[in-house]
């Protein structure tokens, strides 16, 4: 039995979902998305989702960690701003292992075609883990469809 | 009394310096500069990294951190990477407050003049601080420097 925290890294909306491989079949455990808000301190958000992070590797006490990567971006600063939730992320998951993979690959391992687009990794998350309805955020559906990869190979 | 963390953030090479407010004056506590190896997964020199930033702010228990910010940079794969280091240094302050100084700002508060080279600043940290050799790295140094910048302001 293997557990798996995908998360898929943002400043004002993470999303994070823990996955277990139960008897060959991925089941889907928790999963959510974790908002700051832009009125307060850049660090104070950061601190909120360290402590947020925190509690779910306690809660949950995953195996591994998968983590979407940046691969484009095309505005500076926010792909600075959520690498530094990238670093702290990885930091937390402590003597884990960290798998990371760009949206490509995600999209490559749950639809079988890299660049499948929002709809169809949502149909085939909800095919693959038996959901009667489509995860709540976007930001959810990335971090289950990080965690379906990363399942894959731990 | 009043001691400051300061920290030139990065992977292979972190500066950091203790610095105190003592009667109206700048006293060097403490400074290194932490290396890590290119050879080891990039988890885990974020791990050690993590360490040894908690050790330091266990050991010295400064009131407040200075930190350096990306403001231009050529490689954005280095800038992804020191922003992880960036939000984990952060993050590991835990209440205490974080200023933020553009290498601009740090040698426009220690030399007087934003667009002072590197000579200039050791010169000048040499002399603030009465030191009789200049610190051993470029990184020690702008960890000293962005340490002075931010005592004058906490």
């Amino acid at each position: 039995m293997k557990k798996i925290l995908g998360i898929d890294p943002g400043y004002g909306r993470l999303g994070w979902a823990v996955l277990e491989l139960r008897n060959g079949k991925d089941v889907l455990i928790d999963a959510g998305c974790f908002e700051t808000s832009a009125a307060l301190e850049h660090k104070d958000r950061l601190g909120l989702i360290g402590k947020h992070i925190e509690e779910i590797f306690k809660k949950h006490n995953p195996d591994a960690l998968a983590l979407e990567k940046l691969f484009f971006y095309s505005n500076q600063k926010t792909a600075l701003a959520v690498s530094e939730v990238r670093g702290l992320v990885t930091y937390l998951a402590g003597s884990r292992k960290v798998h990371e993979f760009t949206p490509a690959q995600v999209k490559q391992s749950v639809c079988g075609y890299g660049k499948a687009d929002k709809k169809q990794v949502q149909k085939m998350i909800m095919l693959l883990l038996g959901l009667g309805k489509p995860p709540k955020s976007d930001d959810t559906a990335d971090a289950i469809a990080v965690a379906l990869c990363g399942l894959r190979i731990i």
